[in-house]
């Protein structure tokens, strides 16, 4: 399968997510700036696949620059980092890829690297995290995939697929598994308003794998859970505080709080590179406030009347108490997430 | 303020919901087959206003009917009667509409009216009902008013405002009766998806009053009331069971369990006309279920891909225990509905 994104020929490449269902067109970006503006306008969105984005930017950075010198090249790093840590707020995974990047160019200025092989150690990294994350989202599937109950039907809000990772994906992960291990899983896709995600990505992704997806608006997920519908509930987290809480795309608190009213199970799936510890609880996380015009418009039509007001939080927390267990990479953690994280 | 549904000339005026907030366009109906069509295609919805919408078909029915006795017009009648309830299956108010009107024929065959008299009463009867409609919205804002708090927040689903009813509104009229009454009152408004009433016609409604209104995804509500920016919920609703169970707009319940599980008030406001004495519960309410295109497409264009299934239950029931009080033009009705409702 296509990964979301790659590196080739000194060159990111993301498949453009605002174009899809409609096309599935790819974006080849030379330069950091375009990689900070496809983040920004989320052609590349999805906590793990923008983490390595960040990486990339790092890498394609490092690649175009003219600096003749090591300490040069890593303050033009350190420049492009900064740039590309101010497209979105919410993610953690987007700090974690650019400052990995930057502490190995940082070790390489250490070791007294020249500047082609600071380049090239760059570019390898690159390379691992890419494959890495595919490593990482296969083993989250397989740890998650147990939880998945043999003949059901799972909820999933935004999407936590292959499109928002290097590929497989961390919630679809976790399906994807349970589905190549022989469960007979049904999703039911929150649409996921306000930019559809849910019924843009998510049931792009899952009827190309030919798993069996419904799309439902938000609004009919409480509903469905009373009628015995829903089986269980996975997602995936774009911050994971220290006690547990989980900053993900808005409407999955509401989920979350359905689901533990309805004793349906809730997981988090989700690489340890969610995880910021240093994050005591998840109401510090900075909510990205985004554009009023994903709320008034859809797909360019203004739906909304004018004159009235709007807010558009992308993200809302989850507290650790409704969430059941988190799936990462390196096993299930179940609660008391406080102890069980570290 | 101008009727959203009105009797004018012999023939049936309603202001095209599905046009609004683009435009406002009067539609005039000159007999019961283009009242049912405008009923079926949502240009006229919420449960009051289909509930007169559909008396008044019987009155354009009779009005145009060339039938020579009574008994004649009469079978006509209810054979447009059974057009007119087989548009929309949920909201009771449509029954009792129609049936109040042939009620009235009836009783005016058994009196020995002549043909024209009988006409002439069923033209009376609609008048009435028409004012009746707004009065009893009035009084049950002015029932209602006195449980929205002085200062604060109010969130409402879906739109159960003047464009539901003949004017005023059921939810819509609580909060413009507090309005009115000096209370200062934002209201945040779910935009209800799949069909977005609460973003297009509550928003639309508000703005005009001057009245602060905030659009949220409905996946968002949960969230606000987390953080403490909701004060009360007040919804309508299509029908409510004898136990107090609620059907109203897909969404509702889980708007009322969040609250609930937040210890938000959660109120319906409704007339008696939507209380259905012959149900027992809610469970055994119709409920619709519209066009997949509804959720798949947003204003004419296809969002979803293709292959994706697809529901579309337009209404879900909301258990009475989640109910904090019912208001209607009667008073306020508080828990055990079973016994209150009666």
């Amino acid at each position: 399968m296509q990964r979301t994104i790659d590196y080739k020929n000194g060159k990111v490449i993301v498949i453009d997510q605002t174009r899809i269902p409609h096309e599935l067109v790819e974006l080849e970006m030379p330069d950091y700036e375009s990689v900070a503006d496809a983040i920004k306008t989320m052609k590349v969105r999805g906590a793990p696949a923008i983490g390595v984005a960040g990486a990339l930017g790092i890498v394609v950075a490092a690649r175009h620059s003219s600096a003749s010198d090591p300490k040069s090249l890593y303050e033009e790093l350190e420049q492009a980092g900064d740039t590309l840590k101010k497209t979105r707020p919410t993610a953690v995974n987007l700090f974690w890829g650019i400052d990995r990047m930057l502490d190995a160019a940082h070790a390489a200025l250490k070791a007294e690297s020249n500047v082609d092989d600071m380049k090239h150690a760059l570019e390898s990294l690159g390379k691992l995290m890419l494959q890495e994350d595919e490593d990482i989202c296969r083993r989250i599937g397989s740890h998650g995939a147990s939880l998945l109950p043999q003949n059901g039907d799972v909820l999933t809000h935004c999407n936590a697929g292959a499109l928002a990772c290097v590929g497989y994906g961390t919630a679809l992960g976790v399906i994807r598994a349970a589905v190549e291990a022989g469960k007979r899983i049904h999703v039911y896709a929150d649409e996921t308003r306000p930019r559809l995600q849910g019924m843009k990505l998510t049931c792009f992704e899952l009827v190309r794998d030919n798993i069996p997806v419904t799309v439902i608006s938000d609004n009919m997920a409480g509903s469905f859970m009373r009628k015995g519908k829903i089986d269980c509930v996975v997602v995936g987290a774009d911050r994971i505080a220290a006690n547990g809480d989980v900053a993900n795309k808005i409407g999955t608190y509401s989920v979350a709080v359905l689901a533990h009213h309805h004793g349906i199970p809730f997981y988090v799936a989700a690489p340890t590179s969610t995880i910021d510890l240093s994050l005591a609880n998840g109401d510090d996380t900075p909510i990205e406030e985004r554009s009023h015009e994903e709320v008034t418009h859809i797909d360019g039509h203004r739906i909304a009347p004018m004159g009235v007001e709007v807010v558009n939080p992308s993200f809302d927390v989850t507290p650790a108490a409704y969430v059941n267990a988190i799936i990462t990479e390196k096993g299930i953690v179940y609660p008391p997430y406080k102890k069980n994280l570290r």
